[in-house]
C-alpha cells in the first residue's frame, strides 16, 4: 500500500539539514545561554544566529525577534502582550474571524479583563475587506491582528492593505503568519507589519519551536515570567536544539521559497481540479487565486469528514478535515462557518495539506482511493438519502 | 587542559538513551498527536507513555500532569492558572523568599490584578520554617508554594510539613521540584503535594519540555490559549520530541536515583570539605545535611563571582555564580540575601553543580586552580585591602 502523508499543515518531518544542524547541541554544545563561560557564549552565538536566519525570512531586524515555544504562544505573546501592555491608550482589538484559536481565545482571554473586540467577518472565499477593518477601528482600538493567509482554506489576506489601514490610524498590526511563512513573501518593511507569528514547524523545523517579532520600540508585556532571557520579554531557559533547528529551517525556506512553492503549487492545482471531476458533490472551499501552494481544502457534501479520514487511512493516505488544534475536539470549522458554509456541508470539510516529499503519483492514488469512500459513505448518508427523495439534483447544493 | 563542567544546574546534556528515544520523531514519527490517522496516533501513544513515565517519577496518576515548554512555564500555569482560577475563593498566595523567579514574578504579575502575597522568610541555611509558613496563611488564601529544594544553595525544604500544614487550612500546595527531582523522593500522596513542577533538562532530557502536575479536580486556568491540547489546559502543538524526551530522561532519573544522589554526593563531600581548606575566606553557603546532592555553593568573600568565572573558564572549568536566569543581569543573588548573606560577601558567590559525567579528578582539579585564582584576585580588591588595613583576622567576615 503506498503511504502519501497529506497533512503537513498539521505536521512537518524535521529536514534532514535542520536535524543536523540540531544535533550537536543536545548533548556536546548542550550549554545554556545565559552561562558566563564558553559553554554558555557557544550556546548563545547559535542562539543569536538563529535569530538572523529567522528574521531573515521577514526580512527583519533580528533585535526585535523573540523566540517562543510555538506558534500559538507567538500569537499569545502579540495579542496579550501588545494589547495588554497598551491598556492606558485603549482596550479594543480588531481581529478577522477566521483567525487560528490561539488568536481568537487570546481575545477571548483580554475580554474577560473589560477588552472588547470585533472580528471583521470574511467573505465566501475567506477574504478579509480592508475597507471592513477601517470601518472596525475606534480610537480605542490599541490592536489589528489579521492573518498573513488562513491554512485550513488557504486563502492569502490583504495585509499590506489592511497594514496600511491600521498605520493611517496609528494602531500595530499584527499578522499571525504561521501557515504563510516559506511560501508567502514577507517583507515587514515592505508590508507595513509591526509583529508577526512564526511557527517552526511549519518550516520543517522541529516542534516545539516558534517566534515573534516586534518592531522596535512597540512594547510586549512577557506573557512568561522568569528569567532575564530573550531581553527580560520571555523567562525560561533557551530551548537552544529547537531554535537552532528553527534557524536552519527559516534560511532553507527562505532560499527555496520560489521553488518550493512551484513544486506544491502543481500539486495543489491538480487535486484542486482532479477531485470535483472525479466525484460527486465536491467543491473546493477558500479562494480560486489568492491561495496558499500548498493547500486544497474541499466541501463533501452529506458526509462526516471524521469518516472519510478513517477510511483514507486505512488506504494509508494522511489528511485531516481542517485544523488539528481542534479535530479530536470534532467541532465544526469556525473557519468553513465564517466562509457562510453551512453546518451540513462543512461537517464534510478535507484538507490535503502538501508537502516537500509529495509526488504527482500521491495525487493519482488519492483520485483513485477517495471517490469510491465517498460513493459508499454518501450511500451510507442520511442525508444523502433524504435529498435523493426530495428529488436532488444540480450540484447537490442544500 | 582539563575540560570540567560543573554548571549543571544551567544546563545538562542529553543523555544519549534520551537522544536515542527522541529520534525517530523528528523525521520518520512525525505526526501531529491530534490528527486523526495513523501517524498521529503514533505521536499521541508516545505522548501518553512520556506521561506515565514522568508521572511516575512523582508516584502520581498520569492524567494530572501536563506538558508545558520549560519549569518556567510550569510555574507559570501552576501559579497563575491555580491562583488565578480561584479569585472568588481569595486572591493570597503564600511562598517563600527563595522561589525562583519564575515563581516570584508570577506572583508579582498577580498582584497587578489584586493579589497579595506573604514571603516566607528563610534561615541563614535556606531552610523554610513550616511554622512560618502556618502563620502566614490567611482565610484568603488560596496556593501555598514552597520549592521542594533551592538549586543555588541546595536546600531541601520540608515540603511534607508545609504540605500538611497547607492540606488543615484547605489550601492547594504547589511545589517547583525543577531542581529536586531525580534526588529527592517526590512521592505526592505521601508528600500530600497538590502541584508539582517539573523542568526535562534537569533531569538529562532536552530543553523545551517541563511539566505540571496537577490533583485530579483542581482547576488550572490555562495560561497558552489556542486548540485543545492537553485537555484544553495548554494550547500549542506538543512537542512530541521534547516530550518524549522528557519522558525517557525521568524514567531513567527514577530508576537511577539512588546510585546518581550517591555519586554526586560523594563529589560535592569532597569540594565541600576542600575548598574551605585550600582557600581562605570562603565559606559554604546553604544546609550542611538537607542538602541536595549535586550542589556545592559557596561564598567567596573580597571577590566578584564574574572574575572567578572568567579565570576559571579560562582553566577549563566551567562553573556559575547563581542562577543561570538571572547571571546575565549581574545582579546579586535574591537567595544568598534571603539567607542573611551581606552583599560583599554574596557577590563572590560559586555554584558548583556535579552531573553525571563528573570524576573525582574533576574536584582535585579545581582544588588545584581555583584557590591560585582566588589569592590573585583578593590581592587586587580593594575590599580586601580595607579589610587587611583595619587589622583583618578571623574568619575574614566583615
Amino acid at each position: 500500500m503506498r503511504d502519501v502523508y497529506l497533512d503537513h499543515y498539521a505536521a512537518n518531518p524535521v529536514l534532514p539539514d535542520v536535524l543536523d544542524a540540531m544535533l550537536p547541541f543536545f548533548s556536546i554544545d548542550f550549554g545554556n545561554p545565559s552561562s558566563l563561560h564558553t559553554r554558555g557564549d557557544i550556546a548563545k552565538q547559535a542562539v543569536e544566529e538563529a535569530r538572523e536566519q529567522v528574521a531573515s525570512l521577514i526580512s527583519a531586524p533580528a533585535e526585535g525577534l523573540l523566540f517562543t515555544s510555538s506558534g500559538t504562544e507567538a500569537n499569545n505573546l502579540a495579542i496579550k502582550g501588545i494589547a495588554g501592555s497598551a491598556r492606558k491608550k485603549g482596550n479594543h482589538i480588531v481581529a478577522s474571524n477566521i483567525e487560528h484559536f490561539s488568536v481568537l481565545n487570546s481575545i477571548a482571554t483580554l475580554e474577560k479583563a473589560g477588552y472588547e473586540s470585533t472580528l471583521v467577518e470574511v467573505d465566501e472565499f475567506g477574504m478579509v475587506d480592508p475597507e471592513a477593518v477601517k470601518a472596525a477601528i475606534r480610537d480605542e482600538t490599541v490592536l489589528v491582528s489579521v492573518m498573513a493567509a488562513n491554512g485550513e482554506i488557504g486563502t492569502i489576506e490583504p495585509i499590506k492593505e489592511i497594514a496600511a489601514i491600521a498605520r493611517e490610524r496609528g494602531v500595530p498590526f499584527h499578522t499571525d503568519a504561521v501557515a504563510a511563512a516559506g511560501y508567502v513573501p514577507l517583507d515587514v518593511e515592505e508590508l507595513g507589519i509591526d509583529a508577526l507569528s512564526l511557527a517552526s514547524d511549519q518550516l520543517y523545523g522541529p516542534k516545539g519551536s516558534g517566534a515573534l517579532w516586534v518592531r522596535k520600540g512597540m512594547r510586549v508585556m512577557p506573557q512568561m515570567d522568569g528569567g532575564v532571557q530573550e531581553g527580560g520579554r520571555r523567562g525560561g531557559t533557551e530551548n537552544v536544539p529547537g531554535i537552532v533547528g528553527m534557524g536552519k529551517a527559516a534560511e532553507l525556506a527562505a532560499t527555496q521559497r520560489d521553488e518550493r512553492s512551484e513544486k506544491l503549487s502543481t500539486l495543489r492545482d491538480a487535486l484542486l481540479d482532479g477531485l470535483p471531476k472525479a466525484a460527486q458533490y465536491v467543491t473546493v472551499t477558500g479562494h480560486s487565486t489568492r491561495r496558499l501552494p500548498w493547500n486544497a481544502s474541499f466541501a463533501v457534501q452529506f458526509i462526516e469528514g471524521e469518516g472519510m479520514l478513517l477510511f483514507l487511512d486505512s488506504s494509508g493516505i494522511a489528511v485531516s478535515s481542517g485544523s488539528a488544534c481542534t479535530s479530536r475536539a470534532l467541532k465544526g470549522s469556525h473557519v468553513l462557518a465564517a466562509c457562510g458554509i453551512p453546518p451540513e456541508k462543512a461537517q464534510g470539510s478535507l484538507l490535503f495539506s502538501f508537502g516537500l516529499e509529495n509526488v504527482p503519483e500521491d495525487v493519482d492514488y488519492v483520485l483513485e482511493v477517495l471517490p469510491p469512500i465517498i460513493d459508499r459513505l454518501r450511500k451510507m448518508s442520511p442525508l444523502y438519502d433524504k435529498f435523493l427523495k426530495e428529488g436532488g439534483g444540480g450540484n447537490g447544493d442544500i
